[in-house]
């Protein structure tokens, strides 16, 4: 609720983020250690994330299934650094029906293994090929620490799952939904993510390579907001994933998956917020317009609603309205509630407003009176539709200049380890992962991503001055 | 695949079923025991279910959330009928993370404890009601016989979860969602169920009344196909979900809950499909129109393909249209593989519509000739709107008669124990959970539920002879 102040995010980022997402009634903690609970509001959010990803899908001829929650522990053993990577975060099921079961459960912590035993059973010839399948659910990974959105032990997400014929094919995939994923980030989340290359070490566990759209929320730390892999033969190899090939021959086949997660919800939140509040993207916002009515009698009351009710219906067939009709609360409540909330557009009508047949109409992104306009009635929906894509468009080019102006080009270590203190450095690296390991020893920073944008040339290794062809962002991460 | 013959329906009803999931693409087994693969066309036809459903929630004011997956084993012995029918389906997670945990965790059979849990730290005053919540998601039930849809290990469905400040409402929304769920069965599944009341043996664990939609299948037993439950204050007093109500008093609320699952994909194979595959009602078919080309050589396929495209788009704008451009698969292997999909109009395009500027339509529900015609290209928008609108309706008339034509109104009990062999009995009954016992024991038929539309008068019981004041549905049911 909007009774109390937010810590500003100057004065504590962290306790601002875990203040906001329940006091804009996202999400609360569920009654198990790092679990979470995604409330109404929260959930529309999501709602709209899945369709807009969704859709992206669809149009690139992806189908939705369902694979079991449930996984053999003998699965995870197959396939060499995946057991690895996920062996100490799982969730294990030891008994079923009121008896000990003959061999442990998983709840997955991602599907590879699974769906890599069904694609075994399905896929005998090239004609079976591509199989393009997603699926949308939820999965468990036993974190220590946790985070509303950020790192729960329960996370909603989609994963893609693709078999392909050709390693040329499979590499494709992987790069056409690294794209769909910084399309959408940059065109419905108004998040200016920066897509690239994982490095060796911080690739997907039983990946050939991974690939990952990175984000740079308002403390200027990274947060991985989606990733891409290639698993070449890897796991065809270990779920015996065999076709035969157009020359007769039986081959392993190439595969791929990609994952984007509530984990978004949390890049949304730290991208745009400020001390009032959520500030939400006009395109994904579960409400785009709220109304306001302002009467301080019955008599009032009687002259306004009818007027709110009306231009509701009017909106309704446009945009994603809500009335804020609750009893025995103030505007001035009301005002602050909606700003926490993040709704991009507040109209307030109040009786001046009902004899000059206009409404008052304020902006999120903008507050006080820079972005408040007096809008007549009768051009309230081309006034509002324009206003939402300017929101959206501002909200877009206020994130990207915050991110360019702390990204820093660094020529040496020194310059190095000082950026990442207050950004993020982009820098020259010869690719040995022993410099990566030094960097995070001495600064906490990781590797976040090999861009795609690349300046050419040659450089020189920030950390140990041997040559370098590629640069690399190095920043603090959640 | 559609290369074998379906076993039929008069010969082994269930063998054809087992057969129908695996042939029209719908699911598979997983390599977990009583776990599903649903595929991608089956969870096509879950997704349409989803949106017709969730569209009705919304609709009557409901909204998503999402609660863990993982409860606390503690929460199941609060409530003490809910423990004693959900304890021996338990799957119990003991491990996490490498080490045993303190308290087990329950994957979720159903959600009302945790969502009790949640609710109990929401709900303060009755301006905070009502709370009416539903949740996409799937259940783990360690159930020992499993079939594909009916009933399996995990599978997929929405639970409601409401909460109300006095009974009155709490069960005017069991009655909504009832309807609710008879309104989605028959006019978008085209399922003619039978809305109902359970016995006291028959209803949900903890609840005070259960309500169910039953419908008949073509080997005539029953299919519960949605419940909604009242619970009074049982888990508001198991869980301590309290409010100040208007006269500034504490008191217990009054909760409901609604499911309604996959199982639903199964009443929609079992009342409508037939010995040539699947049929399925227009409204929730993912494909609605299939185009099959048809050519003999490269001439043929040049004149006839860009007809097909033209065609497609057309249609694309108004239907779920598909083309089956395969290679190396004759038109009739493509017939047969549709009409085991139960895709409701196949149009054929060959040299000779290309010239006479039509179509042949072909009806899934009217085999042969009485099922053809030819349409001229021009008039196909609306001709194809109303063959779906025609088909749906048959579907849902013709299994009306089939279900009426096998309810049989007995007298006495040997009409009654002969009637269950071949159909569905209305009777009079007493109540006397004994003679429902009796019944079962005789006939293997259960009580189904006692409709909402009764003669009304007095009868006699059919079991025990003593005055009965409501009619009950005796079945054989999955």
């Amino acid at each position: 609720m909007a009774d109390e102040k937010l810590t500003p995010q100057s004065e504590n980022f962290s306790e601002w983020y875990n203040q906001i997402v329940q006091k804009a009634d996202l999400a609360d903690y569920a009654p198990v250690r790092g679990c979470m609970v995604v409330k109404p509001y929260g959930w529309a959010l999501w709602e709209n994330i899945q369709q807009a990803l969704d859709r992206r899908f669809k149009a690139t001829g992806h189908v939705n299934a369902a694979f079991p929650l449930l996984i053999p522990m003998s699965f995870f053993e197959k396939e060499k650094e995946h057991v690895e990577g996920f062996s100490p975060e799982l969730a294990v099921v030891t008994h079923g029906g009121g008896e000990p079961l003959e061999e442990p459960l998983v709840v997955r912590p991602t599907s590879e293994t699974i769906i890599g035993y069904m694609y075994s059973k399905w896929v005998k010839s090239y004609r079976d090929l591509p199989i393009l399948i997603n699926q949308w659910g939820s999965v468990v990974r036993w974190e220590m620490r946790t985070r509303l959105f950020l790192r729960t032990l329960e996370f909603y997400w989609q994963e893609g799952h693709t078999v392909h014929a050709t390693p040329e094919e499979a590499q494709a995939e992987t790069r056409l939904m690294l794209d769909t994923y910084y399309d959408f980030a940059v065109n419905e989340g108004a998040v200016p993510v920066i897509r690239g290359r994982k490095s060796e070490t911080e690739k997907f566990a039983g990946a050939i390579s991974s690939w990952s759209i990175e984000g740079m929320m308002r403390d200027t730390r990274a947060l991985q907001s989606g990733t891409s892999h290639y698993f070449g033969q890897n796991f065809s190899k270990a779920f015996d994933i065999k076709f035969l090939n157009q020359k007769n021959e039986l081959e392993f086949a190439y595969t791929t998956s990609w994952g984007m997660s509530t984990r978004f919800i949390g890049a949304i939140i730290m991208t745009h917020g400020d001390d009032q509040g959520l500030i939400l993207p006009p395109r994904l916002a579960p409400i785009q317009v709220v109304i306001v009515p302002i009467y301080r009698d019955d008599a009032e009351q009687s002259a306004v609603m009818p007027v709110v009710e009306r231009v509701r219906q009017t909106l309704a067939e446009t945009f994603r309205v809500h009335v804020d009709a609750r009893d025995g609360l103030t505007p001035g409540y009301k005002f602050n509630d909606w700003e926490m909330r993040g709704v991009p557009l507040r109209i307030e009508i109040g009786p001046k407003d009902v004899e000059k047949n206009s409404v008052a109409l304020a902006r999120r992104d903008r507050p006080g009176k820079a972005g408040k306009s007096f809008i007549s009635q009768e051009t309230l929906v081309p006034a509002i539709s324009e206003a939402l894509k300017d929101i959206q468009a501002s909200l877009l080019s206020r994130a990207t200049a915050f991110r360019d102006e702390h990204i820093i080009d660094v020529q040496n270590y020194a310059e190095l380890t000082d950026a990442v203190q207050k950004g993020w450095a982009f820098a020259w690296w010869c690719g040995d992962p022993a410099c990566e390991a030094r960097v995070k020893e001495d600064t906490k920073a990781t590797s976040r991503c090999i861009p795609l944008d690349q300046p050419g040339g040659k450089g020189v290794c920030v950390v140990c001055g041997k040559s370098a062809s590629e640069k690399v962002y190095f920043a603090r991460a959640y």
